[in-house]
C-alpha cells in the first residue's frame, strides 16, 4: 500500500490538471496563435497612433500605450500548465480565442475553461 | 554697514547668475527652440521605427526607445535659473543650441556656458 508521502511525492499537485501530450501540443497551437493575434492588434494600433502624432503629448500617449500594454500581455499570456485553464478561459471570453482552436483538449478540461470564461462575463457584465 | 547676515538675506544663492528681464525672454526662446527641435526629431524616428515593425521585438523596442528618450528630455530640458548655464551648455555641445541663439546674454553667462560645453566636449573625447 502507497503511503500519503509517497503519493504526494509522486503527484504533489493534487488540484492542478494534467495535459496529454497531444493536449499540450493544442494548448501550445492555441495560445500561441492568440498571442499572435493580440500582437498584431497591438502593432497595427502603434503604427496608427504614430502616423498620426503631430505633438509631443501624441508621442508619450503612444509610450504609455506601449507600455500598458507589454504589461498586460506579459501577464495575460502565462503558459504555467498551473494557469492554462485560467489563460484559455480569458481568451474566450476576450474573443480572442474561438473554441473550435481548444477542440481535442480533455472534456473536463474544456468545461472548467468555459466555466471561468462565463465567470468574467458575469464579472464584467455586474 | 551690512551685517553678513544681511547680506545673505538679500542674496541667498551667492553662486547663481542673475537673469535679467531680457535675458530671461532669450533662455526662455532659445529653450524652447532646442526642445521643439530634439522632440521633432524623437517624433520623426518614432513615426520611422513603428513604420518598420514587423515582429513584437520592433514593438517593443519602439517601447523602450520612447521611454529611454522620455527620461532623457526630462533630465535634460530643466528651466530652474540655477540650472540654465548648464543646459545651454549641454545643448551648444550636442549642437542643439546654434551661439546665436544665446547672443543678448551677458558676457560672464555666455562664457560660463561655453566654458561648460568645452568641458563637456572634453569629457567625451577622454
Amino acid at each position: 500500500m502507497t503511503s500519503p508521502s509517497a503519493t504526494q511525492h509522486s503527484y504533489p499537485y493534487q488540484n492542478e490538471p494534467i495535459w496529454s501530450k497531444s493536449e499540450k501540443v493544442i494548448a501550445r497551437t492555441a495560445f500561441d496563435a492568440a498571442l499572435g493575434r493580440e500582437l498584431h492588434e497591438v502593432i497595427q494600433q502603434a503604427k496608427k497612433m504614430a502616423s498620426q502624432i503631430q505633438q509631443s503629448s501624441d508621442l508619450w500617449d503612444l509610450e504609455h500605450y506601449l507600455t500598458e500594454r507589454r504589461k498586460e500581455i506579459d501577464r495575460k499570456y502565462d503558459y504555467r500548465s498551473s494557469q492554462l485553464t485560467h489563460v484559455f478561459g480569458k481568451l474566450l471570453q476576450e474573443s480572442r480565442l474561438r473554441e473550435e482552436e481548444l477542440r481535442g483538449l480533455r472534456k473536463d478540461k474544456l468545461e472548467s475553461i468555459r466555466s471561468y470564461a462565463k465567470f468574467l462575463a458575469e464579472m464584467d457584465a455586474a
